[in-house]
């Protein structure tokens, strides 16, 4: 510091305030303090100093695909509790890959992030178990963590959601309702298909469900299958957003009744309007993040398992009657 | 290392295959070594090694806003080309406020983040004078620096663009042509009404021209007002992909010629569909995230500054005649 002032021809204790964002230095002489400290690598220290304390003042973010409306709201809804904390967002994802998020997940805690928020995409995360007994906490979001690590986790209620769309569906007089949703190795996609199967019961048939990564393709295919049965669907429940949407390109106007897990946008405005089991993503991501800052605040009680409610909301395709 | 090694119980070299991540250590070993590395606090050597070499290998990423789909189309084509050339992405979103995008990017500078990706929300850069003088290579995005700066841009052609959504309009009948977009303060919304009242020529009408934040009340009592003018509008050019989504909510139906600003997900299966102009967000991430690493690869050839096309895409929506 002392350099900094002689090389910027200030004071020490100016250098000291322009660091420490205090007021009463002028703009003119915070920038010539700025470039000293630029020029002269001292910013350096910021990362030094902050692993001297052991605390970064980061939170990393592992989502499965910030492309995705519900990963980027969750995504926002973090940074926005990050921020508010005085805290910086570190974020990747994983790609449905849980390499990738490992890889992730191990980078952060090497930049010693303060805590961790994880949408996992492996089933194995016996590796954090380090990490979280050297003092790291982390929440596991959307999906739980593999068998063996006990942590936060914040989740959509997925197996009542899916039930609340088949009931609605057979409430009007569906009992052919058709499942597509991603593969089932997937926390929520088979937490979904759970539901769908004890609300239907009886009904169910196991040719009517089809679950693999959607694909305009595999969904028209599996699709036009089910339509060519003796007893074809007349009611599609579909396992995601990316679900419904891929659905709606498939039926190409066909009207068969459609309940969608996740909202989006513009479900409102097509033509039937797409009733959907709506979790909210920007909940899920401040609660999370919530519960994260209460957990760097020292709370060391026993891990929370929050599940959050979702609700239907009918807007017209999944109040299209069986039998009109 | 040394230390972990004792503590692990394990030879030297196997410490280091495990942190190098070679093959040819037994998963359990490699377990209790990770254990022993956390343990010690081995894992803060990263950053402190990072430090001496004077390098992060993290890319910083300032963008608008994460939950907007075209920022993060554009997050996630930088995120790959990251991870492709095997660094880290850090990402902030400014929310459209001057102060969050320098407080983000000093942030990040102080964490000596390789190189960085701005889309800024702000007009005055001067405070990146001496980063970029300490050798740090900046990209701007979607909307270039304020004078003074001279960097690496990656724009869409706004203007170009602009004039081919009003051309294709006029070109069906229409002379009453509504302009509502964002505040002009924005770099792409000047530059679209730029392009919007030189394609317009004689025929522009400032009545018929309303710019500010996107909310449906607005955008409403704004449509209001210009459709109970004596010359009502018969077409709207909608400023970008978040004010098409509220012009239509906004139009309620009503069946006046639309083009938009920025293509959508379901553009194409709304009734009618609605006609773009698209820009490519993954296309503009990867173009200022490739040009960011060869400089970062020491290429110092003057700054580039490259214009993305754009195209229309008729869906409908803008081919509603004018006089029917």
């Amino acid at each position: 510091m002392k350099d900094v002032a002689s090389a910027a021809g200030v004071a020490l204790k100016t250098v000291s305030r322009v660091v420490n964002g205090e007021p009463g230095v002028h703009p003119a002489t915070a920038e010539r303090v700025r470039a000293a400290i630029h020029r002269l690598g001292y910013s350096r220290n910021e990362s030094a100093r902050m692993l001297r304390r052991g605390r970064t003042a980061t939170i990393g973010l592992v989502i499965e695909d910030v492309a995705d409306p519900f990963y980027s709201g969750l995504s926002r809804a973090v940074e926005e509790v990050v921020i508010d904390h005085g805290c910086l967002l570190l974020s990747g994802s994983s790609g449905e890959q849980p390499g990738r998020e490992r890889e992730l997940v191990e980078t952060f805690c090497a930049r010693r992030v303060d805590g961790l928020i994880v949408v996992p995409a492996g089933e194995d995360h016996t590796y954090l178990r380090s990490e979280l007994e050297a003092g790291t906490p982390v929440v596991f979001a959307d999906r739980p963590p593999g068998a063996g690590l006990d942590v936060d986790t914040v989740l959509a209620d997925n197996v009542s959601g899916a039930g609340q769309a088949v009931r609605h569906l057979l409430g009007h007089g569906h009992s052919r309702i058709a499942f597509l949703g991603d593969d089932p190795a997937i926390f929520t996609a088979a937490q979904r298909l759970q539901g769908y199967r004890a609300a239907l019961g009886g009904l169910y048939d196991e040719r009517l469900v089809s679950m693999r990564p959607p694909s305009l393709e595999a969904v028209r295919a599996d699709l036009a299958g089910m339509l060519a049965l003796d007893e074809p669907p007349t009611a599609v429940f579909a396992g995601n957003g990316r679900y419904t949407v891929t659905v709606l390109r498939a039926l190409a106007g066909r009207r068969l009744a459609l309940v969608g897990f996740d909202d989006f946008e513009l479900a409102d405005l097509l033509q039937p309007g797409v009733t959907v089991v709506a979790q909210d993503p920007s909940w899920m991501g401040r609660v999370a993040a919530e519960l994260l800052f209460r957990r760097l605040r020292g709370d060391v009680g026993p891990s929370e398992h929050i599940e959050l409610p979702v609700r239907l909301i009918p807007r017209g395709s999944g109040e299209i009657a069986a039998h009109p």
